[in-house]
């Protein structure tokens, strides 16, 4: 399972503040908390700061870089916000995301192509969430095809199918992990990766909901996922379910992160 | 999903010693407690006490239903001793269980012939524990056919494929819930139902590995399970996981839980 810790964002507000204030030591912490926690990506993310996202998005990456060698996943929808976050990142980044809307697709696919960057793919269109299995595969297949040929390797391609909360229709639980399944089973050494607590929108007790849904998401072949991963609930939920998966030789994963001190 | 209560097991200190001592208060708390955290089966099993176990058993039945509506499943491998329970129990009884094994099933199936039972079948014969599918998948065709022969209705029975430790064979964990999935596809109406916590043997904090196998068996088809229910960690994945295979509408289950306080 690739980990992209969700902490640096700034629709949370101490880490707004911290990026306002220019506070590198609680970026910094928040960074390195993450990598000590399982996190192979260090999502960074400045949305909310519309005209000043580039600045900041860039400082992000810098900050976080100067803390822990875990590369970033830069998460913004601006083309040029990303553009300017990959000039100063050292190493491998991850982009998040890239999604089949004209406009977003046409501006991002240039700044990617032929780089060995990770992508995350959205299963969006112009035509909005596609709500069919049928119609996740269609915009995936459109979007795997259209990185392939602008040469970025399928090992480095992430779909997201979008999860949908299960309070509007029982099925959406089921069709996403369906939808999991039949990709992993098409394209051959692709990954998939998605935000899953969406899935208990609207629904109390909403932990018991998105950890169960990240245990049958793995069975079926999810392999990323962002999270947090200082949730040691989340973080024991995935690392047995990897292990009974059948993905984990001799439970050794399992036994680390136990001794680590990583579970609930 | 069908919540087998485990709690009056002889093979808890207190259990046995409130047995021995003919202690009805203790027993009749452990059952009402049990039907009041969703148990649709009070387990009893005195199997501890060789020579004395029909007696028992008996007592066992007439004490809990002294106390609660909710059927027992009797919980024995002894012909004898389950038909000396069932002589006393009022309403429709499970019998836990029958199994290839040739002496057993010998005995027991004249016993439940014709009955309206509810029946927990054993993939076990006297070759011992099979280990693939496929030899699951045999045994559990020769018992289903049996029971159907002998006038059980498919919706009576219960499977159980046998849960073997994941940390012998990182395997095990799949091959059990597609055997779920493969004996839920091929016999319409028929349940399964085990007992989960062996999957976890010999490994540390193993209530996560114990609820992660049940949520994704839940997803595979599992409909019936011999737990603890006053675990709330178990009976809210238990919930969860049914809510998000498609089985809950509106997510009425989930809430209806939820609001009775039944959640971690």
């Amino acid at each position: 399972m690739i980990i992209i810790g969700e902490l640096i964002n700034a629709s949370r507000k101490a880490v707004a503040a911290a990026i306002e204030s220019g506070d590198k030591q609680t970026i910094q912490k928040i960074a390195t908390d993450q990598a000590q926690h399982m996190a192979n990506y260090i999502d960074v993310n400045a949305g909310i700061f519309a005209d000043k996202e580039a600045e900041y998005l860039t400082w992000l990456v810098e900050t976080v870089q100067a803390a822990t060698d875990v590369p970033c996943a830069i998460d913004s929808p601006s083309p040029k916000a990303i553009e300017a976050a990959l000039k100063v990142h050292n190493g491998t980044a991850m982009i998040n995301s890239i999604s089949l809307e004209k406009e977003r697709y046409d501006n991002l696919m240039p700044i990617i192509a032929g780089t060995d960057l990770k992508v995350v793919a959205l299963c969006m269109s112009d035509d909005g969430m596609p709500v069919t299995v049928d119609d996740r595969l269609k915009i995936a297949d459109k979007l795997i095809n259209g990185l392939l040929q602008n040469h970025i390797p399928v090992e480095n391609i992430f779909i997201d199918p979008l999860v949908q909360p299960l309070s509007v229709d029982k099925t959406y639980g089921k069709g996403f992990i369906n939808t999991i399944e039949a990709i992993t089973l098409k394209f051959k050494g692709i990954h998939t990766a998605c935000g899953l607590s969406n899935i208990s929108y609207g629904l109390p007790a909403r932990k018991h909901l998105n950890r169960a849904f990240m245990i049958q998401a793995i069975l079926k072949g999810l392999d990323g996922a962002i999270v947090n991963p200082l949730d040691k609930g989340m973080i024991s939920a995935i690392v047995a379910a990897e292990a009974l998966a059948g993905k984990d030789d001799y439970c050794m994963k399992y036994l680390k992160a136990f001794r680590a001190g990583l579970f609930e």
